[in-house]
Parts: C-alpha cells; sequence; structure tokens
C-alpha cells in the first residue's frame, strides 16, 4: 500500500475529551508511518479542506500531543458547517478532492456527532462516486449521547460526570439555606433532543429525599401542573427542591419551554435560558424563593472534572480509527461496546457508517420514571459506569495547564476557494 | 475558668469551605475539654439559636467531623436573618440569653460575612450590656471577599479557582467555534457589591489574547458604547471574545444591569441574569452569536475544584477562633495576615470585631486596569496565591463523597419562642 497522507478534522460542539481522540489519532498515526505519512488537521474543521487551510500536527511535539489527553476543545478549531448531498454540494465534494490530490490524502478521520456522521458517510463514498480513492473514518464525539450503536459516545461521560457533581454540590448548598432562603434551584443542563445529559443528574441522588427531585426530560411532555404538585411536594417533604432541567424541555405540542429563536447551521433552534421561566413559574405560582444556573458552556469544558472512563473511550476510538484506516476500512466508525459482566468493562466494535449517519439515539422510556421526573434503576445500572474516575490535568499556579498546539500551517499549493 | 459549652452557626450564603471552619471549631474544641464542653450548633444558624433547635456535634465521629473539610454548602444550615441592634430586637437578645443559658453556653462562635460580624458584635457585648457572661468570635467566611481587615475571606479563594478555571476552559470551547459560530460568550459571575470574584476570572489569561478579553466590575459604571467597541476590537483581533460580568454590574446612575426585582432578608436586591443581558445587547448591536453562562450556585458550592490554600485558610480561622476564645477574648475574629516576601506566605491575627462589622471592603482601584475592563499586575497579585493548589475530595463511584452528619438535636429545655 503506498504511503498516503490523513486529513483529520474536528466537527460541531467540541467536548472536553475530543483532543483526546486527536491524540489517540496522531500518536497511532505516527506509529504507522509506514502506511500513513503526514497528519494534516483542518483548521476550524471541515472548512480548513474546504480553503486548503491545513496543519501539520507533525510539527507538535510529542509533549504537546499528549497534552492534548488532557486539553478541552478543540485544539485545532471546530465548526458548524453542513455538506449536502453528492448532488447539490458537488462544488464543495470536488474542491475536497482537490485539496486531498494536492496534499496525497488517501484517509479521511472526522471526528464529530450524527451530522457530521452523514459528512463522513458522503467522504467515504467519494472513491466508487466520484472516483477518489480515500478511505473515511468517523469518530465519534458528542456530549449529546445521540449516536446510535455505540453504547455511549465519548464527550458524553465527562458532562455526565459533571452534572452528577454539581447537582450533588448545588442541592447541598439550596440544603443549607431553605429554612429561610432559597427553596427551589433550577439547574439547567444541554441536550436539545435527548434528556442524556439531564438524566445524569439522577447519579447524584444516594437516597430519595438526595437531589436532583425533579429531572425534566425532553422526552416527556412538560405538564405545568403536574410539575408544581411535585415541586411542592419535594419542598413540604424535603424542605427545598432540586430541579435538573434539559435545555430540550417541551410541552406536549413540541414547543420549547424556552426558545431563543435564532438557528444554527445545521438549521437547529439555538436554544437556552430554560431554567429562568421554570424558575419563575415556581415564583409566580407557589412563592417560593429560587435560584437558578446555566452552565452552558461550562459543563461540555470542564476538563478539570472529566471522567476518566471517557479520556480513555476517546483517546481508544481516536486510536482505533487509525487502526481500521491501516486494516484497509472504509465507511466506518469505531463504537464502544459495553461487556456483558456485572462488572463494568467495554471494548472497541465497528460500526456501518450508513447505519450511524443521521440516526438519533433516544433514551429508552425504560430508563425514566414512570412519574417522568427521574432515572429508573435500569437508567443508573446504564449511566453510573460512565462516570466513573477522575482524570485530572496537571496544575501550575492553581490553574490546570492546557496544551498550545504551535497550529503550524501547512503550505498552500491551490487556488483560494470562496466558501 | 469554668468549663462552658460553645454554640457554632453558620450564617448567609454558604461556600465550598465553611465547613472547613466548622471541622476546625469541633477539632480544636475537642482537643480543648477542659475549657470548653459541647458544641451545639445552631440548625440552621442563629434560628436554631433562637428555636432552641441545637445540634449536638459531640454525636458526630471523628470521621464525619474531618470530612467535613471536603464537604461544601452548610453542613448545619444556615440562615438569611439579620438581629437588628439591641433595643430593636431586645426580645431576640433575651431569647438568646435564655438558650445561651439552659444550655450553659458561654462561646459563642458565628461563621459569616459583614452582616453576621454585626450580629456577633452584638452578642459579644451581651455581657456589658444585659449581664451574661459570653465570649463572642467572628469567623470569617463570604465567597464575596468583603470583610475589611482580613487579608482575604475564607470561601473567596475557591470561588475564585472555580471562576478562573472556567474562563479558562469555556474560552478555549469559544476559540474553538469561533470560525463559524459563537463568536461572544459572557461569563456572569457572583459578587453583588465589589468585584472580586470578577477579577478572578482574569487569572485565566496567560497571554494578552487569552480569554477572558472583557471584565464587567460593579466599581466600574458600564459604558455601552465603550463596551460594544471593546468587544468588536477583540472579535476582530482574535476572533472571539469572552466576556466575565460580575452580577453587580450596573450603569453610570447606579441600576444593575439585571435586577430581579427581589429582596433578601437583609433587604438587598436579588440579582442574576446579567449575562443573558449582555449577550442579547451583544446580538442586537454587532449581530454576533453568543452563548452565556449563569453558574450561580455552581460556583460556590464547587468544593471539587476548591483552592488548597483556601481550605486550609478556612479551616485555621475555625481553629484560631477557638484558640482565642480558650484564651478569654472576645469581640474578636481571626484574621488571615499576609506575608511580606515575595513568595506567598499567611498566618493568623486578631481583628476587633467592632471594626469589621458593617464595613465592606472594595476593591482597590489600582487592581483594574486603566480601561476598567482587566485587571493590573497589582491585582493578580493579590489574586493568584489565593487559588493555588488542589484539594480533591475523595471520590466513589465517580462522585464525591461528602460528609453525612447525623444532626442529632439536643433536648429542648424551654418553652417554643415564635420568630
Amino acid at each position: 500500500m503506498a504511503r498516503k497522507n490523513a486529513f483529520y478534522a474536528q466537527s460541531g460542539g467540541v467536548t472536553a475529551v475530543i483532543n483526546a481522540s486527536a491524540a489517540g489519532i496522531i500518536e497511532t498515526a505516527r506509529a504507522h508511518k509506514d502506511t500513513i505519512g503526514k497528519v494534516y488537521a483542518g483548521r476550524n474543521g471541515i472548512i480548513g479542506a474546504l480553503t486548503e487551510d491545513l496543519i501539520d500536527t507533525g510539527k507538535e511535539t510529542k509533549a504537546t500531543v499528549a497534552a492534548l489527553k488532557h486539553t478541552p476543545g478543540g485544539a485545532f478549531g471546530s465548526c458548524r458547517f453542513k455538506l449536502k448531498d453528492l448532488e447539490t454540494s458537488k462544488r464543495e465534494y470536488e474542491r475536497l478532492i482537490e485539496v486531498f490530490k494536492a496534499h496525497n490524502i488517501g484517509y479521511f478521520f472526522y471526528n464529530g456527532g450524527g451530522d457530521s456522521a452523514d459528512t463522513c458517510l458522503k467522504v467515504s463514498q467519494l472513491s466508487g462516486k466520484m472516483g477518489y480513492p480515500i478511505q473515511a473514518i468517523h469518530v465519534p464525539k458528542t456530549v449529546d449521547n445521540d449516536l446510535p450503536i455505540t453504547d455511549v459516545s465519548p464527550g458524553f461521560g465527562s458532562v455526565a460526570k459533571y452534572t452528577a457533581v454539581c447537582a450533588r454540590e448545588a442541592g447541598m448548598d439550596v440544603a443549607s439555606m431553605c429554612a429561610t432562603s432559597t427553596k427551589v434551584f433550577v439547574m439547567e443542563v444541554m441536550g436539545r433532543h435527548a434528556g442524556w445529559i439531564a438524566a445524569a443528574a439522577g447519579l447524584a441522588q444516594d437516597e430519595p429525599t438526595d437531589p436532583p427531585h425533579i429531572i425534566l426530560f425532553p422526552e416527556i411532555a412538560f405538564d405545568k401542573a403536574k410539575f408544581l404538585k411535585k415541586v411542592q411536594q419535594t419542598v413540604k417533604k424535603v424542605g427545598y427542591c432540586v430541579v435538573a432541567v434539559s435545555e430540550g424541555a417541551r410541552y406536549a405540542d413540541g414547543t420549547f419551554l424556552a426558545d431563543a429563536g435564532s438557528v444554527d447551521a445545521f438549521g437547529h433552534k439555538q436554544l437556552g435560558g430554560v431554567a429562568p421561566v421554570i424558575a419563575q413559574m415556581v415564583k409566580d405560582e407557589l412563592g417560593h424563593k429560587y435560584h437558578w444556573s446555566v452552565a452552558d458552556y461550562l459543563q461540555r469544558s470542564a476538563r478539570h472534572i472529566a471522567s476518566a472512563v471517557d479520556v480513555e473511550q476517546a483517546y481508544a476510538v481516536g486510536k482505533a480509527a487509525v487502526e481500521m484506516a491501516v486494516a484497509g476500512k472504509n465507511s466506518v466508525m469505531p463504537a464502544i461496546v459495553r461487556g456483558k459482566g456485572k462488572r463494568y468493562s467495554w471494548s472497541i466494535g465497528e460500526a456501518p457508517l450508513a447505519k450511524v449517519a443521521n440516526v438519533e439515539k433516544k433514551m429508552p422510556r425504560s430508563y425514566i420514571t414512570r412519574d417522568g421526573f427521574g432515572i429508573t434503576q435500569a437508567g443508573r445500572d446504564y449511566l453510573a459506569p460512565l462516570i466513573g474516575g477522575e482524570d485530572y490535568p496537571p496544575y501550575k499556579n492553581g490553574l490546570p495547564q492546557y496544551a498550545r498546539p504551535k497550529l503550524v500551517a501547512v503550505e498552500k499549493k491551490l487556488k483560494p476557494f470562496k466558501l
């Protein structure tokens, strides 16, 4: 097999561990120099490929690449930019081929969620449909945990841990104050269509009276009267009430409780701010003093409290992607496969990309309690191992020390391309 | 000296380390059994004294008391309840004396901020003004860092560390996304009247282009045009802009940018939600896509990322308070005294309560840059040592294991008291 270069890009919302996948790819490619030459990263994701703005990861030291394992954000830049089908976005795919040819790229590693898997699938078809030989491997990543086939999406375990830790800590704060002050605390978490992250808050609960007392999932239509009744019962019984609410919480007719009105490049509505809506509702209807939080990016960038399991899995899917490429595979995605035993174990399997792209994994109804406000033992059994272990970054002067890659640009060989 | 019991209460908003002070008090009192008998904690702060709802800390195991050192929230319950002067609140002070007498209490340890120092001062005057012999020692605590005399208020260092860590992490997230998505991130932090916490975000900045790019302090009147210009310049130069804003940010006429309208028991306005206001302003005037966060209680309960220096100081002021009591002192507060050398050092000094109560320490103007949007080297020199060191709690199954005190009630001896 003739030695070819590889292209790697980060896509969509970044996570606390996406750079661990990047490290897995770069380090593993370096161990396969007979097959893979350079690893070029797209600056700002796929846009870097289109604009021929490539970063030579070969210029990064071994120490910097290793430090990516504990560095949040997207080290090479990510983007929200979706390629449409081969016909509609023909100009873009032709440009990709032009750039790949110019830089002798034969491997395409795309690190993203469902939308990106779709792009990766299309790139994997360039050999058949447009005659350019390329192997495209998708590297799973999304805090939303909505990728199918894989038991979990790298990135989710860390945001789940963050959410559970915060629910426990803030819950203890409210418990101290509730006699004379805040009685209801509303904590908003990410999760546009699926309540995976909100569900993870439930892990904070060891005893039935522990917070969070109510979880609001996108999967369960919001019933105001039922919700307020549960809040009131909880305040009466426990003295306070902690609510974890998914940004995607909605009424029966599908209307989001909070709708910022704007849409992102994928056409998704930009949400945020359901916590103040819920808090105000509680104040207006029940008169309780409230506090609320919207962690937003803090939750998905919280590398300081990452799940060790998640970090390990993120690295493993990057490593496996390169190994699959070296083995001649195309149009696949490394997936996390959960072991059967009682003690948590996992291994890497292989998912065909055609079955991954544009399929959204919903949370099973069986993970949500009958009343719709909590997680069941089945949900707990699924979630608990994913937040296992701590993987602290190194600190200096009280602050985590994150990688600062040099991001050296590869010399351009082509004419500019207008996006 | 006849052996007397001690009363301990937590007051006002809790912190990640107030229980470390509790541990310092309880452990040190246990080492002075010849002078101090039982340590009774007020359930829900001073209210517990008024309602004779006392917790016998002697029933807590050594392990539980030690675990308080790494447990956030207020283990015995706190409250927002302010005693007025001796004349106005005569009924309450008489009741305190009644409860103290009934339970042979001769030591009063009050763990709180400025308002609580005022209450503690009044209790310290009960000997002289109402003939009941008591030694009242204030134990400093407030995330707002606005207590005078002490170099820092325990609780602040940890929230400062949280804020700096989050600014760094979320900043890296935004940096990855800014090419096609979020360009401006607004991170709201606590600090009603003083910008100490907002200033701490500035520690995340190692290079001039690092986030946060703009800090909005309550001390500097908000100038919309100047702010928007700085945002636009930053986006142009760096590609994105991270703004850390204090909940107390206000216009020149004193109006808060966000004003929830309600007031707490101390008559303070309940603030929150300035981040969405700023974000919307940026969107409306400059058209940039934004994200925003309001960490609220998450920031002050984040024991998982506490500052080791802060934990140590919180414990030390608790310990010193008991030692001062044993030495016969009254109406004082242990204060943190910063050493003179270049290398950070600190010791415990003694502040007269009369000089602490109701005095609010403002941030020196010299800590804020001339343009009002950042911190100076002097500010950095003051803040940096306070976030030093990590002091992780123990974990089990991916979650921090916090103390669960038994909170055994002391038998009541008096008739009920109506608050």
